[in-house]
């Protein structure tokens, strides 16, 4: 094999005693483009038939990327067969390359929304102990007095919102990466014939990794701001998690591969039944959460996402087979963080309708401040930012086609 | 002199000859609390009468922070009077020292949010050169034409939409920069006295700083996102632009503190006269833009979204005074970035007035590009983003409670 590729992850290491690289090439003879691609085995040492290691490989790393974060892991460029010695072992049949690849890519891209929750988690939970140590300001209903002695920062009202709006994500992506999980499971446990379930795991996918990646990547910058100074420092972890963070909407496919992703191949899978399926599933929340007099309200609002995401899924679907696809797709985006948004409220209402009746059930004391808390996390949600959601979908619906009819000159015109 | 203090920019360096810290203490004696403060200048080095550098001052760096950016300013921790030799000179007058520093501190804000603006700008013309130059993926034309060949990625409609709204961004940071700027330059050419023009500056104040901070963070972002896997390597300059701007929204006064300062201080400055200058100012360019047919829907939304604008000041204006202040002031951070949308719609609008009355008037050929630009960025802003300001203003109308009355105890709970 000859070749070379940039930004390998982990290309070269001495954590483990051997790498086996997958790689993508092509067979000399077969056609250009991604149908003539097959996928090969290629490793560092070649192995014995014994199993015992063998000589090295003519695979080596040529760099080491210096990087904005995670930087525990080595981004390498790899040469293969600089001296015309490189080995690779065909994986699968010739030019199925893209395909088996892709098994691998889907359960990369479901990981990377994870590694987003994770980063987002773990900041989350630092600045919520920071917020109660760090010591800063009079009480706002001592505003006036100046002698009064000063409180934690998490009884000021700005940090309180902060708080719950990252609590609010971080417990939103957290049950719906547990039901995209699920899913997942369900298939491999002999539905795989199924296919609107094949096909509704699939269009959860690229939500999953690129909201949970973003939204996982704007909790991390905001644990940054809840330490204030402090975050910007070394001293604490938040400002890691951040630059490790910032790299999940890039890797394993960008932002703008997810949402053509989504709205060219997902949303209309199993002529659209997939999608009803999503809608279906939250709707027997909603109706769940009717039958509670105090999320009633909250399922109300988030019928009105729901029905709203509906029309705009028409909307946005129907362009992007229409002579105006590429407007559609400079709105892909947006398109999927609001189908993002819906889900969080749905999760948060879910969390909601469980805590409501274990509440009522009467649960065990030290228990209700959790319950009661899933409740106004659900309730600030649903009453904050799922109104700026219903305006996003309001753009979405407009169509702006402005980023395509400019002219590529006058970008540059600040 | 005695005491320590940290986080001090530029505390210690040898880029010049001298460096004399502003720093503020009390006279022993002296009341408890800000009222009882004062300023000093202390030098590092004493200066004789005929202002030849003296011995050094007893006041020495103690350490340098780590820090996420701004690796070009030393951030250093100090220590006055450790040998009981600090020699400090009162500035002003006894116990003035909040009033003083207030003077550097308001300027200093101005500064930090076209720290903001220069970063934004600087990433956004890095990520469009950049889109220009790197050939990735077929036009979506071409989409089922393996064969095409590929483009450079500005043609792809997702980088578009994030040019246009990094752009988009970054002009109207300008045009409010230059405008809030301007007003500061009348008030010092001698308009000082008139009270409703000190008010409308110092309303103004944490907007640019705030606003232009986080805003420009966003646009820095958004660049990495343009480069891909290249901008998050340090070969290019926008990961650093993302962490040298990310100090923006923390010194010279957090996010929170801008935005308390805005809801408690400003909006109701000379009973309300100078939020009213706001919307009257913004009206003035609505009245033109409608004059002119292809701004007109334009101005009407930006009408709308002005008029929300008022109603939603005197919501929250209101719960502010009342017994549910801790409520309102949990919402003053969304209020004011939604002003700052407000505000970038109506520079926007304006720069595409300017740019109508330009073209109707027959324009070099070579400038037409620029002006037809202008106009598509306030479309894209007016049609686009602010439809989201719009969701973001009912939310704060709305004014949910759930961040004042979670108990503290449930925020860990996820």
């Amino acid at each position: 094999m000859t070749g070379n590729k940039i930004f390998i992850t982990n290309g070269e290491h001495n954590l483990a005693e051997n790498i086996i690289h997958p790689v993508l090439a092509r067979i000399e003879g077969d056609p250009p483009g991604t149908t003539g691609i097959s996928i090969f085995l290629v490793p560092k040492f070649l192995v014995n038939p014994d199993s015992t290691l063998g000589a090295r490989n003519d695979i080596v790393c040529t760099g080491v990327e210096e990087k904005h974060g995670i930087h525990g892991s080595a981004t390498c460029s790899m040469t293969l067969g600089a001296k015309g010695e490189c080995l690779g072992y065909l994986l699968g049949e010739e030019r199925k390359g893209m395909k088996i690849m892709f098994y691998m890519m889907n359960d990369a891209r479901l990981n990377t929304g994870l590694q987003g929750l994770a980063y987002a988690s773990a900041a989350y939970l630092e600045a919520l102990n920071y917020s109660r140590e760090r010591i800063q300001g009079r009480d706002l209903a001592d505003f006036a007095d100046r002698g009064a002695k000063s409180v934690p920062i998490i009884k000021h009202p700005d940090v309180r919102r902060n708080l719950l709006r990252m609590k609010a994500y971080v417990s939103g992506m957290r049950s719906f990466f547990y039901y995209a999980a699920l899913c997942g499971e369900e298939l491999g446990l002999g539905n795989k014939g199924e296919a609107l379930n094949e096909a509704f795991f699939s269009l959860l996918t690229p939500i999953v990794k690129e909201y949970m990646a973003v939204m996982g990547y704007e909790v991390c910058n905001q644990a940054i701001q809840v330490f204030g100074g402090a975050g910007y420092t070394r001293d604490y972890p938040v400002e890691q998690y951040a630059r490790d963070c910032r790299i999940t909407p890039i890797y394993e496919g960008t932002s703008g591969i997810q949402a053509m992703d989504f709205l060219a191949r997902k949303i209309g899978a199993e002529k659209g039944a997939a999608f009803a399926k999503l809608i279906s599933e939250i709707s027997q929340t909603t109706a769940r959460a009717k039958e509670i007099k105090t999320l009633a309200p909250l399922a109300e609002k988030l019928d009105t996402a729901v029905s709203r995401l509906t029309d705009i899924t028409q909307i946005i679907g129907k362009k992007a087979l229409s002579p105006e696809f590429k407007t559609a797709f400079a709105h892909s985006l947006p398109f999927l963080h609001v189908t993002g948004d819906v889900i969080m409220a749905w999760m948060l209402l879910w969390r909601g309708v469980v805590s409501s009746e274990k509440l009522a059930k009467g649960c065990h004391p030290k228990d209700q401040s959790f319950y009661n808390g899933q409740i106004r996390t659900a309730e600030f949600f649903i009453q904050t930012e799922l109104y700026a959601t219903l305006g996003k979908m309001d753009a979405v619906a407009q169509g702006c086609p402005a980023a395509i009819e400019m002219e590529d000159d006058a970008f540059g015109g600040l």
